[in-house]
């Protein structure tokens, strides 16, 4: 497939294929358990702590306290569920606004004597420090809100939620604090170090790398609930990927978007113009809606938005109607995650109160490195060419 | 590496270059999120679904029981973890010779209210079936026997135990029972279709496939406590790996010894000659017993151990010692399962109640179908001489 005309970047991404085929040949030579002691593992070993170090190096932390993961999902999971390992139970405060794999999995804990608490989003899609706060009760062990939402692109503001929740507890236990940053990695720049952020999870295939890897990052010691063989420090228990893991590194180091890497930010500053046109573009078309609607309305609060994520409702036109007419043309968007493409229902923006009518006519729109302005112009006329046939 | 004298094809296997490369350039052109409904997607959902496909034959169930996984341990876990999603807590009969994937994971849903039975093992490390009902109760809602143990190869009685639990618990509810075949697929046939295996988990690595990709059979339904994306029917969320997943089902094609497989029941049987040929050559020497004697004793009963593995002890030479000396000559073995080998204990043989002398000098040599018998004679030789060095 090509994917010049591929608006789904928030689903998945093409792979690179130098990185993967050169990561796959790799792993073909040194294809020893990393595990086992002798010379056959310690050399698959060395890779795999090669590509540890890589990783730590451009998300700015240190290797020890990077794990790899099978993807997004267990990355979320290791966090949530280790407050399944803990002699008292208590509760969890998840925002609504998470991926299923906290937002279910956090319903799951439930019937394991944890109490969840649901972090209310406001109207516009964000998870305010005052939210989190007043969320937080005497036995809150576990909180967790994303870094960038994958439906809206709202950028949350996690750094002070973390103040928030540190000022909160002065004096008591802090609760855990996670961060997913599956959709923020390789999108905006992100400071990891910033404290009170305890962990935070990431996914290769977001950012051209292969599905089955990710990583955790763990800034404060954990009891895993999760268990088996003790690979990576008993954090993640299974046989190490090597060809994942060095494939993920490389990609971090090609597509992680920090103020350390020039070429990328500069590739960041040009997408916010690219999608403000975009932005601009879909507004011309009387049915269409950005959600949130400040995010068009308001210039200055655009800056609150990754600029690779559009949410937009077209009334008249279903959804899923818009993303059937547009890849008949040869444009493919979704109407949402892809995690939940074939269900119907749309729990972020039932979070943010979204009426009924946007909801089912919303469509998102997302963009990866590779997207160009030409091609984001081709997309801006094929919507308006389904418009003009749907609304004739 | 080079892979002719490597004996630890029980802790990883070299990938088949062949499947690896042309499965990673079928995932780099169809690289489409196969959960999303545009046709990037759907594209890629067709090689998946292919993949399961060509799986399910080769493995004699039907495609809709098949369940891609990340790999052994999320294999054992999801089924293990399912109880957790029950309304009644109970208790799970874990044998003692399990992986940790099932072991170490049962003793921590101990901490959800759950209790954990241990399934003892005889001393020649088989779980009878009638060890298996003495250990029923009234709540026991899970029960797991492996089909192959990894570090001495014996071929659990798992038929016979799921005749013994269905008649046991007649006109009550039958527990639930999975079989951990990571050891087991490619070293012998198995009939998943057996009544009374509910479940059933595989690894591709183990069989010159990729980290990071596995399979559960799932003859019976189950409420998924793991959740997410709801990718897999629900079953294991987290983004598709068509390359995994392909690659997976190509060598389960290739190597997976069932008897509709005539090339692969006459390795199957070569190497029953080649093992047994091995062990009366490790006899020979006055300081090597096999764990358990009774497999070199006694002749008829060596039919109840795969002939991949050999466990064996060498008395004045500590395992560690033996690794490293066969290392140092190029010859790759383990003293046990790779997912322990930074620890020293050795919970199979403790709990086979193996002599601490035994236990402290036993090693694990593990065959693939590429091992030559030249290569086998290789290693008696090499064994031999390490134990004249050190016994002199």
């Amino acid at each position: 497939m090509d994917y010049k005309h591929y608006f789904d970047w928030a689903g998945t991404t093409p792979g690179d294929k130098d990185i993967l085929r050169q990561s796959l040949e790799l792993s073909l030579e040194h294809w020893g358990n990393p595990s086992s002691i002798h010379s056959c593992g310690t050399d698959a070993k060395k890779y795999l702590e090669e590509a540890r170090a890589r990783s730590a190096k451009v998300l700015g932390v240190k290797p020890e306290d990077l794990y790899f993961t099978s993807g997004g999902t267990e990355g979320d999971h290791i966090p949530l569920l280790s407050m399944l390992a803990r002699p008292q139970k208590g509760s969890v405060a998840v925002s609504s606004l998470e991926h299923p794999a906290l937002r279910e999995m956090a319903k799951m804990i439930s019937n394991c004597g944890w109490k969840v608490i649901t972090i209310p989003s406001d109207k516009r899609g964000f998870i305010t420090p005052e939210a989190v706060v007043s969320c937080l009760q005497d036995d809150t062990a576990f909180v967790t809100v994303m870094a960038v939402n994958n439906e809206t692109g709202a950028i949350e503001p996690i750094y002070e939620i973390s103040d928030a929740i540190t000022n909160a507890t002065l004096g008591k236990r802090r609760p855990f604090f996670h961060v997913d940053c599956v959709q923020a990695a390789g999108k905006i720049p992100l400071d990891l170090n910033y404290k009170g952020i305890d962990s935070a999870s990431f996914s290769a295939h977001k950012i051209c790398g292969p599905r089955g890897i990710g990583l955790l990052y763990l800034a404060k010691s954990i009891t895993p609930f999760l268990r088996g063989g003790g690979q990576e420090k008993n954090i993640r228990s299974g046989t190490e990927n090597v060809f994942g893991a060095t494939a993920f590194s490389k990609c971090l180091e090609k597509y992680y978007i920090s103020k350390e890497n020039e070429l990328l930010m500069k590739r960041f500053e040009e997408q916010k113009k690219y999608t403000s046109d975009f932005i601009k573009g879909l507004l011309a078309l009387p049915n269409c809606r950005i959600i949130p609607h400040e995010r068009a309305e308001d210039s200055s609060f655009d800056k609150n938005f990754s600029p690779w994520v559009v949410q937009a409702s077209f009334h008249g036109i279903p959804g899923q109607v818009m993303v059937r007419a547009l890849d008949a043309k040869g444009f493919y968007i979704s109407t949402g995650s892809a995690c939940s493409a074939g269900k119907n229902s749309r729990p972020i923006l039932d979070a943010m109160k979204v009426s009924a009518d946007e909801k089912e006519t919303a469509v998102r729109f997302s963009f990866g490195i590779p997207t160009t302005e030409d091609a984001m112009k081709d997309l801006l006329e094929a919507v308006k060419s389904v418009c003009s046939v749907f609304l004739k």
